[in-house]
């Protein structure tokens, strides 16, 4: 098949490489400021680039501001009303957590863009590098083993579930929270402690590092006066956030926002994971 | 609160006398093969048993055979029409694995069921449970150790995700199947790895150990003829049974049907699933 | 190279046809109840098997009763004197648990007996097999699950290091014994909790099951009346046996002496490590 | 007891804390740039620190360089022999990492030196440290995940065992290399793959994540060419440093160096270590 992969940081860098190394014929454009390897071939015009292609594999997130395709391995400055013109609607036409006013850009264009990142796959997939993103994280910002660690996972879905798999595996002493008692069932099923999420209050003491996972905020002034002194806060929520970081410095409690982990640490993985999806996509369209 | 505990077998027995050591106040009727303890009220007459009781809890499943109540630990012989009538409509009434009929003859004398084997905390914990059961017969049933054994577990439901965890707790090569992209990605976030499960056949040879939990028939004589002299098939599937056991036996594939594991392998732990499901359904209701 | 099994209980039988299937050329006597496969010659004379033998294996243990071959599969009866006089100083000839009088027997026929009992590698791959063969044990005796369950292991040598691997493998707390400072360092770099040996009093009645490896009499009267209601004691020490069975029997406690576990639960790994051992041993000497 | 903590790095500032929060008294020499807690009394002169003690405890490594007294939390320089003239023969001084000329230079003024690197206790307890410190590196110079990548660990001493079981912890693939067949057998008995350390020739392009634990030079030119690209290796071995690292750097492989991990990643867990570690000198010398 013909892709071309427009955009992105070195997670689209490696998916182009790694969709040419499966035989498949690949351009690029807007990832200018890299040599690519495997045959890859990098174009200047977003035309040439994507004429040809089969499949056009947009960033993620698809823009970076407004009106802007997100493309921070590019030297130049890209519109997506740009892009979106050099398209055809027979084209399938892949791109990541697309916003409102970029879905219309793009249907004006009579272009329809499927959002990977609503895959529940991929979101599956990313939780692993953003559990170990946040693994590496604490290991970096306590002075304490995680061995014989005590850790609250705060949110019992994709991270929270992984991130307490790991955190057993490296010898922690893992509890994680959840509101449904379903969930508290499945917590205790792997053989953590588990703990409504409504009922931490007066627990919060006994804990060396605290991983909210719930895009909620848990972790306000009173829960963060309860936290032992050299304990580590790390909020791993996106929208608004899940600890009240103003609070937390107050208190002298150290808190980090760990955003966009899976990119960052893992971009090999995280391109891999980003074909493997394409790959679906196109198998449940009837392509390849 | 009082509560009466009817029929069913060691599981009833055990939540019997689980609920009276959290301080409840507990009769029981057609218990009698067995003494209770922590003061457990063992009466010989239904009436007296249910009357004060706020909460009557019905044996897992409710009835044995057609109309009779499921109480092996008996020396007498139950109608649930005689249980049902001599319950009220304002009593909570839970019982395990309703059938149709026993639902219906329950409505007549004014009695809603609430069955707790539709909960999905027992469920979540019934696995653990089964899982471990599994275990125990996999070291029954295989002259290998589990350690470095190759283990293939199709369906990755309740128990197939607590079955694989725990077998890879004990060192094995676990191979997973699911249908559905996001499962298949959930195998490998454990770090096992996945397989289609349509696409098992011709890789069954590999396995020493093959576990089904999906209730279709799986394993079929075409698919039994691959599996490898000495290896051991598991069929943990209810309902209709995921391997043609005749086609197994013809073949001399050694293969075991293991049913109600939960309940034989670990009556405490079950008797006390019970009971904690029953404590979520009285707080739901707002009791206690 | 060409091998003669003689004697010997399921390991031996499935040693021989491993050996077998490597492409060695393999005779046996007095495994005559069995059929065996992979071409085994299955001769009816000591002298016959063995004779053309480079490798001579004699079973595990070597001896029943004084003087006599442990041959539970053979219909005979064979002295070990009989067994020695046929074999040459010429030959490698390797036994398993070698006794003062067998090895006096064997000297004055000229033969010297390697014990392969004795050789460290096969220890640890045995104590493999055993903690499985514990925690099918643990699994049969108790009603709860060994998810959740709190474990007392007495003891860090080869068995104790495995069962507490396994045992949180599979969802337990872990507590482990070890008299020297570094031991109880390794307990707890593995993520368990560390207790000395000496120190266990007062604490016994915390845990669902007490494991003993250590082949003295920790568990006596006193220390056994605090174990608590229910809770599983199980024995893997040998010779003299670390608990006193009739104060438990007395006390109502419910205790298991589980010996000669990997023989039992599994003959195929068994026999692999027996092979496996042989052909270091071979090695080591400069055969093959 | 009366403690004195003279010079060192994070790990005895937090050591001196622990032991004045277990209730000693403590007074510090030569950490002049913290300010410590928990009632330590940091003092301006050696004679006024170490005179009241009845324990003095030294840096790990004890000098920095030849004479001097290893304190980076000084603002001052202090030669050893400053040091040692302050102190008395009955007082129990405890160091780290004790060169020749140090403890010449201690017994000259009448000194007796301990040197509690050489504890096996603190050697294990280190391990966790270092292991832990080589998954943060692995995750900071990779661009996979740990989970499903292929790892060799050489060597299974201290830190080989536990760094493997945090691999398979996180999900990794884990083989591990050793020369004597009963480490062979443990690295199977914990489920990883084993190979002989004097035979991974061919198979080292196989994997993603390669970590010498040997003091040997174990990865030549010879070697390294097989790496795979993008494959990381990872040294932590001491003294020579087991991998050729101008040769991995003209070939292309990214090699890394991790010398004393433990100090750096966890200074609170190594000052823990160190602490319990002089409890045991002094429990086993009859004090306390």
């Amino acid at each position: 098949m013909i892709f071309a992969v427009i955009g992105g940081d070195m997670r689209q860098a490696k998916l182009a490489e790694m969709l040419a190394a499966d035989g498949h014929w690949v351009s690029t454009f807007a990832i200018d400021k890299l040599r690519l390897e495997n045959g890859v071939t990098q174009r200047s015009s977003v035309k040439e680039a994507v004429d040809p292609a089969h499949c056009v594999i947009l960033p993620l997130p698809v823009t970076s501001r407004e009106g802007l395709l997100n493309a921070p391995l590019s030297f130049g400055i890209h519109t997506t009303h740009e892009i979106f013109s050099a398209l055809r609607p027979d084209q399938i036409v892949c791109a990541g957590r697309v916003d409102e006013q970029t879905a219309k850009t793009a249907a004006e264009a009579g272009i329809e863009l499927i959002d990977y990142l609503k895959r529940e796959e991929l979101a599956v997939s990313n939780a692993v590098a953003a559990a170990e993103g946040a693994i590496q994280l604490i290991m970096e910002e306590t002075a304490i083993t995680v061995c014989h660690s005590k850790c609250l996972v705060i949110g019992f879905g994709r991270i929270g579930k992984i991130l307490c798999h790991r955190l057993r595996g490296l010898g922690a002493y893992v509890t994680a929270t959840a509101r449904k008692v379903e969930d508290l069932a499945w917590i205790r099923a792997y053989g953590y402690e588990a703990c409504e999420t409504d009922k931490i209050d007066g627990t919060l003491g006994n804990y060396d590092v605290i991983v909210n996972t719930v895009p909620a905020r848990i972790l306000g002034e009173e829960r963060l006066r309860e936290i032992k002194r050299g304990a580590l806060c790390l909020d791993l929520a996106s929208k608004p956030g899940g600890i009240d970081f103003s609070a937390a410095s107050k208190l002298g409690v150290k808190a980090v926002w760990a955003l966009s982990l899976p990119g960052e640490v893992a971009a090999v993985t995280s391109g891999r994971i980003i074909r493997d999806t394409i790959y679906n996509i196109l198998r449940e369209k009837g392509v390849t």
